[in-house]
């Protein structure tokens, strides 16, 4: 079924270095407009769905280009608030085989998003006109009013039978010191909303602050998630397991907790050109296989296709489509289509 | 020997996105032009003989940038007619590990070339002064009016005495419904007069409609093509057969059917920049090396090291002079050459 | 007022070469997609009004790379239809100084637009909620499908009480031999229903066969453009006068004629960066004036900024706000903004 | 004389679009670094003399590519400090003709430069290593603290036997509401402490609410700044007319006022590439031309012509030789040299 | 008549810094090969006739690119010879405005065109083959091995009954310390057997030691040339006048002295984009009015016209063909061409 | 401890296509400088010490960017002698997998660099202000005037009790016929004088004339490196040994002998992006390592993993920091840093 979703979230810049280069050695930049939601909703539209943004950019021509470029994505820009002054930035110096890529962000505090006063959004009226809302760990980070709006929007759309979906995306250099305890009381008031989660056992563990015996990550999946939606009451939890290989191709698996039942992805391997922004199109996969009321299987296995597929794009967002990812389910590629 | 060679064929223009950007995504275009009988006799200028094409372009800023290309390429722009008003273009996306590049084609069929009336070409003359004439499936495939050329000048050549070469080249989105069907009676045509053809067991099984009971590629490839010859009393039959690894790697083997004695050649693995021409430059090693009077194993060597070096190249057309391909035959190369 | 405009035009991919280079000397293009319609409704909505496309592109990834660029510029996407196989294209060569630029088409009759078979639009839903529909007299040149498909939408508006705005745009290549007469019953359909009609002089002698025996286009405007109001029942003509100075700077005035008053405006003098789809971002002003109900004197003022200011910018679609051209209008500038 | 020169000030990274596209355009940002201390100091480098820059950058790879940027500018990085976290940053649109450039910037308050705590830099030490400091009124328009160091950086510098070369620089955007009554406090302690100042008669009448009769430019100079010298104790005081024409060339004449003797150069027309840093490389003429000890004449002349220079180069800071600078006031140039 | 035209020459590979950027600020070069005899019969193979060019070029990589580079500007590479190691480089900065364009050179005594031994060419077969022959004063600059092969040339060539070229170049930078003196006999050598000279009365009056009281340029050619005409028996001598206006624009005049009789052409007013190779342009409407036996007017209007055109151009090289030649000297242009 | 460092040696311009596309395919190139002693001094700058080049380069505008480069890398340019007319320049045209890439120099003989003559630097001041001076054998394989002033250098050094660094970089390229018997005088002179020696087993074979009968590189470097260090008493050597995967993967040991005793790193595999330079990063930390007295297992460890980095950054000059180098000993990396 298509849906209305709605993402609270930030629009960032990524200000990108050619090829390898570092920001010491090139002279150009290329840039695009990126966040968790921005990423989610524009994969859900792709999917066929309608995909809003209920976010903050300046009126100035950086907050004009941020416009242009979240239309072309394919998302409505009708929820975007335009005042504030500046746009949270990041540069991305690519890296390549054993040297890690490295990101620097400019500063966010100051960002339209981030000084969002209160009555900036009309949440109840939005809330009336989408099935779905998705917010991140990220948002949930920024600051007291930010966290206040979340909240508020997240229970609007709950009060009136929408879907919440919350992606825990916990980023440690945003909490700073003594992060986890900082984090978890506002993590659960998200928990307690969401219908569905994005998170793993080390979500639980640390920011839950729940205990295992167990060595393996699967084994700590399968025994601290279940208690994870017991206790917060949650009907769908999914997440992913990476490892990198010697030769820097990723393994990625997915996972669903769903009905107190566990649905494990393949393990796929792959090389990858542009991881960031992957995450996201996991999240979307989930969302859309619920949507469309996938099979468990068929829903993991979708995301976890689109995750592998997002790491051989460039660019933060997912740009497959519903057929796309479908095909390479089911087929062995890697000749030109012609 | 040096040898005079003419290809009859369309040119295209190749649009590519830089990087691995989407056509969505990117901005601006790489451009070059090329098909199948620019880089067959490209390479072959390349190894030292002299090399025509055939063909039409139309007479205006795009027909003079592609005819700049192509001599740039090292072809003899002689036996070019300017006329019509379009040039058939494709656009290309790479792909990158297991997401596939997509070749998008513009319309063709109102091309130059495609709309060439009967007597655009002098065929008489220009089959005086040919030792060996290409041609391709792909050309086959437009319509009525160009086979009818495409055979013309074919039996010209053969009436003069020249050598035949016939890339069959089957490609099943531009034949349509039925594609075998329709394109049997043609594709027989240019065997009956070829003097040296590039195909494989699957045109064997499809488009001849043969039988086998093997398995494996290379035994059917062992029954079928000394049919094949026999059928249409072909001297040289060769092909090539490839696979693909699961790093992205490709293993290629070469082998050819002379005087009823097949060579194979070793099977190369190595890693893929641009694998569209890879085919044409194995033809154009054949060619060469039959010109050249190599013994079969090291024609088909020779054939198969062009086109590995073709797939770690920029671009449709084999850039690689006869000394890079004898080296790359016996040395173990990486590092640079400086 | 705000209002909804509905443009029905081909989308077309322009590409550009870098700076000042010969399509035979550069080998990169710069892509973007336009159209007059494109250009009309996207300037529309930038300055605040609803723009739809009623147009027919591919679905494959170029018409999915048009579809991004065109809800980039603003265009709401909803009446446009995906089918057909091609869409147009056209090269374009930058002059300089004396040196003229070169526009290359290729193939546009075998468009997604050009190929739109009866009933693929559905012009009555569209009809009944828009207020203002655009038309062009590129269009109309195309073929007799087309034609009819744009009368049919016309007639449609126009009996649903929408506006109809009618640019002639008499393009000789297009109409081909003995173009006046072939254009002349189409345009004069066209005429019949239109509300705001863009063309001057010219059209009015050459393609509806009027006479004049006044020698300076100033006077043959004023007879001839009332005596075309009149015949063809027409509440508003615009359009404008081009000159170019020896320095390369241009020259344009405006002119609308509205009740029987003629308004002309000031003789703008400016140094031009990108011509095409400046004629564009004059009606785009003319339609806006129109509807916020601007006096004669600011909706050609305002026009005509509209169209100098589109000189100054890169590609074929106007990109001002309103404010942009506001100031334009009362302000010397030419520093930076700081 | 070969001098030392510090001075204090902020570095900004600069972001421009390529050609004359927008931000809602362009997908690419060419990158440098700048600032007035950044370019005075650059240029004075340039013209053999010793020039460092006390500023705050951070110590990550933005901070980096800063310290590389200014390196490459002939500036010594002993004085530059690490810390914080930002740095400021301008996106620049060029304009074209009629149309004006935009500048956007991004947050300053929170650059390592504006929140430098004190203690920070050594003035001392530096101060007793220098000959020439140089400051700027930008810097004095961000905080309290910004204020505060550079007044005591001042102070110690003259303590010392410095010279202190003071340009005004009032930004409106910078300073606000009641931004001229809120600068004159600041600006005054400045021109008290200054040997060499840049200002014009709009600083005397708005900054220091000083009066004139007189209606032309020239003739207010020549009222105010004899009054201004006195007042504050002011050995020099230099800056510039500019006035643009029809045609965008800017007409620009300099000015000095030196021992109650005013010099003026002639009026320079000149055609624009780039005109932000032109007013730096005004100052960095004055004093060179004081240090070197050139007749007023030859230090206006040789100021406004490295002015002029500065308006045909890429970026914001000064890359012209003393020699170049010399050569352009003496010869008619225009042909290429080879 | 079409006529088959070798030039003797040096081919240079030309490095340029992207829009106004100095080497300094730059990271990228666009590059190209070109020459004055490249340039001479480029332009010539454009206008229909046979360009061969006599010279050495490395067989290394960079050779390889400079025969591509030269291919593809039309020319037939059959008498380019391949042997020792270097090319010749010229670095170049575009100027803007006031600011001169500054080429640097690379070493080109060393280059493979200036070390090419005796017997490097065979001047007799290629003498036999050719109706005209070109050479440049540049070349005659180089060193004694290269004046004694071009002498050898150009004797052959006579003694085969073809016309002769010599454009005089005078280049003090490569003639060094009392070049005029040095150059005389040389160019002296050169006259005497040259059917068409390109020269002006700089050259009558600083090379050949010629003297006059005329005051203007245009009464000093009136003097001098046909001196120099009858001196040296040269049936046709041309040249050009060029003046730069304040705005940066040229004024060009072209002048014929043919059977005694002098042909002035309109002096024209053009912007320049790339002034380098403008003066071949000119050369090369010369030759081929006189090919072609146009009228003296028609060949001096045709050959300014070509010059004008080749400084609206990028690279050195003219790429217009004898149409846009022809039309540009009709019509007034200007708007662009669709 | 911060050492100062400076290096003898030449300052050469690196041109690079772009991608994988030859130089007979693009049409631009990306510039740098480097060499052996740039990219050694630098690394050390970026490790904290001061670093030195003593070289010459033309004053013109090739030079001057050659200054500003070197500059941007941190090194001080304080013995950098102008001078001389030309810089010498490679090409390089990257490979892609078993396609070696292609270096293409042009003629270095007349290098500013290898034209310097005697008294071009000021050897007893430079040798009064440095620790240590380091030398390349490349350099060596110049003339007989660049070995002459870099062994007084070295001699100078020495006597004021300076460390002298020596590689041998053996290029048979540069030495030609009979190379090792030509070479193998001069590098026993620097072996005499060198306290810290960059060499393998393959040098002491072919240079040095001895003999072994060890099969393996391994047990060759043990048995022969002894017999050097005691034959021209030297304190300590350090090489690598590379080999090459059949995945294009390297595989990089290092070792070093010291004090009698070796000690041989872990062998390192990984993925290459640029290889050259990658030897210099080698010895810049050898001599990192002995500055800062590190254990021989921490320098050969940190030498080696220098190096790796340097494989995959752009450019010749290595760019990582010292804790770029730590951190990569320690971790696991490859996911991004953020």
């Amino acid at each position: 079924m298509v849906k209305r979703i709605a993402a609270f979230g930030e629009v960032m810049m990524r200000l990108q270095t050619p090829g390898y280069e570092l920001l010491s050695q090139a002279s150009t930049l290329h840039y695009s407009f990126s966040g968790t939601g921005v990423n989610v909703v524009s994969a859900l539209a792709r999917f066929g769905h309608t995909g809003y943004l209920v976010s903050r950019l300046p009126a100035n021509p950086v907050g004009d280009a941020a416009i242009s470029f979240i239309r072309k994505l394919g998302i409505t820009e009708k929820h975007i608030v335009r005042g504030g002054n500046y746009i949270g930035m990041y540069f991305l110096e690519n890296g390549f085989g054993v040297r890690p890529g490295r990101v620097t962000y400019s500063n966010r505090q100051e960002s339209s998003f981030n000084t969002a006063p209160e009555g900036t959004y009309d949440f109840e009226t939005i809330a009336k006109n989408v099935d779905i809302a998705h917010f991140c760990g990220i948002a949930l980070a920024m600051n007291d009013s930010v966290r206040s709006l979340m909240k508020r929007f997240a229970r609007t759309v709950k009060a009136q039978g929408g879907t919440i979906v919350f992606d825990c995306n916990y980023r440690p250099s945003l909490w700073g010191d003594n992060g986890y305890e900082k984090a978890k009381p506002h993590i659960e008031d998200m928990l307690h909303l969401a219908d569905i989660v994005m998170m793993n056992e080390k979500d639980a563990i640390h920011v839950l602050s729940m205990k295992t015996d167990k060595a393996s990550r699967h084994e700590q999946v399968k025994e601290l998630l279940p208690a994870v939606a017991q206790r917060y009451n949650i009907p769908v939890i999914a997440g992913t397991h990476r490892s990198i290989n010697g030769d820097n191709s990723h393994v990625l698996q997915g996972f669903m907790l769903k009905q107190d039942a566990f649905t494990f992805s393949q393990s796929l391997t792959f090389s990858v050109y542009d991881r960031i922004g992957a995450g996201d199109a996991f999240a979307s996969g989930i969302v859309h296989g619920e949507s469309r009321q996938f099979s468990p299987e068929k829903t993991v296995g979708f995301a976890v296709a689109a995750s592998m597929l997002a790491h051989t794009m460039a660019g933060d967002t997912p740009m497959s489509s519903e057929s796309d990812i479908l095909r390479i389910m089911t087929e062995a590629l890697g000749d030109v289509e012609r």
